[in-house]
């Protein structure tokens, strides 16, 4: 598992570490390393192709969940977005193919590969006109992974994953507006809030997108695109109002500029993840919001 | 203009000399100098950000017509495709952006950006699973197009250009089967040819595609991506007998395995590029063979 210090990746290595599977995780740092106890972990950089090498060999699947940068900062300097995410990703595939790994599940971007959708829910056909150079490196990856199999017979699946929060999620590297969000309130301190607080985006709790992960590993079938998310549209005005509910607190807003880099909605159409997949989202969005706050309780000053 | 000693460039350049037009030509070498007089020649390398921004400051649209790799090339070392086409242009469009640029006009792939097409005749609107790392590089530059028009009111245009063909393409670069096939049964040595022959492409000649390029320099409208093709399919098959035909000659065909790169069928919509550009090959494929093949005649030997 590439990427497995991170948010997605600590969840991911803790279920499959429950389930008996044997796990190499393989990433820059281990946020929770308690979390990721009876893994085999490997320390290393994405963008070195010899410790990427090393971290999937004998591997049966690998999970590709690294993000090198942020919608945000990947506008900023989009030639090193390349660099560090497709071409290193073009490493990864060679890697898989020389090795002999059965297959790639690779986390995609649900909200920022389509752009402005032309469509609400977005379906997986959509077309993909993404306004951050983050999405545009997601889509270039898919393009390679289906190149791959074209060529090489590499299987794989890719995960559309909408705005994903819960517990392990830190904050720290400017993404998650729930983790940043509840993290202020607890602390405190005003919610820092791009724009108007409109922005409408599908939220989709931890336990779900593991769970999904994990299909998406031994799933058989045609599709190798699934969009995962709730399908349901939250603003940032509600996110605030509803954590603002659970604490049971007043909590202001500092407003900043609108980022261009936002799109207005995004919402997912997951019906072909319920179909192929037989995946569906189990926890409503205030069920997961509590465990994220109960587990931010108890991290608090920590991290 | 990038890529302007090539064989689009070539023809471009004339004729916007013949127009009147002021032009600025860079590439690395002159196939035909004596095609480019008139114009501002500026030896560079399209990999080297400083000659290009050189290149491009005070030009009011910027033609890019580069093509570092070609499909075949590109999907032995996709890396070095990647990087030398796609981070290429990402520099080209920042120094655009410097340099105020007005528009840039990007030559695509209308023969494998589509993959093996869902649609045949394929609208600019088909899904794009190219099978060539060539294409996933013309379509990450569009996505970029896009993203930079987005964030930075970068205007452009996007010709998905099918198989062109005419005077000055010298096939040297192993594209372009019919300079390809003319040159050897001129030389009167067999064909080399992949795969059984029945491979079908949309053949365009070149004028019909520089009329397109000028048009799309100054089109006003909503629409950013046209295919430029003829419309017509014809096997490999079907070009040697015309080739044989013209020339009244017989031609041996040393078949070849077929290539993985090559989808089975390629042929483009083009009702988009009537509607909006007002747009439409006017060159019959016969009379455009003829002219090729007079071309190459007086070139024979020295190429």
């Amino acid at each position: 598992m590439l990427g497995a210090g991170g948010f997605i990746g600590t969840n991911l290595c803790r279920s499959l570490v429950m389930q008996g599977h044997t796990v190499r995780a393989f990433g820059r740092r281990q946020s929770f390393p308690e979390m990721l106890r009876g893994c085999d972990w490997i320390q290393g950089d994405f963008a070195d192709p010899a410790s990427l090498a090393n971290s999937i060999s004998s591997c049966d699947v690998v999970f590709h969940l690294v993000n090198a940068t942020t919608p945000a900062s990947a506008n900023v300097d989009k030639i090193a977005d390349l660099n560090a995410n497709v071409a290193s990703s073009l490493y990864l595939l060679d890697a898989c193919r020389e090795t002999g790994v059965n297959r790639i599940v690779f986390v995609s971007s649900g909200g920022t590969i389509y752009g402005i959708p032309d469509q609400v829910p977005t379906p997986e056909t959509a077309s993909t006109n993404p306004i951050t150079a983050y999405g545009i490196s997601k889509l270039a990856i898919e393009k390679y992974l289906g190149l791959y199999e074209y060529l090489h017979h590499l299987d794989y699946r890719v995960l559309r994953v909408a705005n994903p929060f819960g517990p392990y999620q830190t904050a720290l590297k400017n993404q998650g507006v729930i983790a940043a969000f509840v993290r202020r309130a607890l602390a405190g301190q005003p919610i820092e809030m791009w724009g108007d607080g409109s922005v409408i985006r599908d939220y989709i709790y931890i336990d779900d997108v593991v769970e999904a992960l994990i299909l998406a590993a031994t799933h058989q079938g045609p599709s190798r695109i699934f969009n995962i998310g709730s399908g349901e549209g939250r603003s940032l005005n509600n996110i605030v109002a509803s954590i603002a509910r659970l604490l049971e607190v007043d909590i202001p807003v500092e407003r900043r500029p609108a980022r261009p880099v936002d799109v207005p909605v995004s919402i997912l159409d997951t019906t072909l993840a319920l179909k192929d997949l037989a995946w569906q989202p189990n926890t409503q969005f205030e069920e997961g919001l509590r465990a994220t706050v109960a587990w931010m309780k108890t991290i608090q000053g920590n991290v």
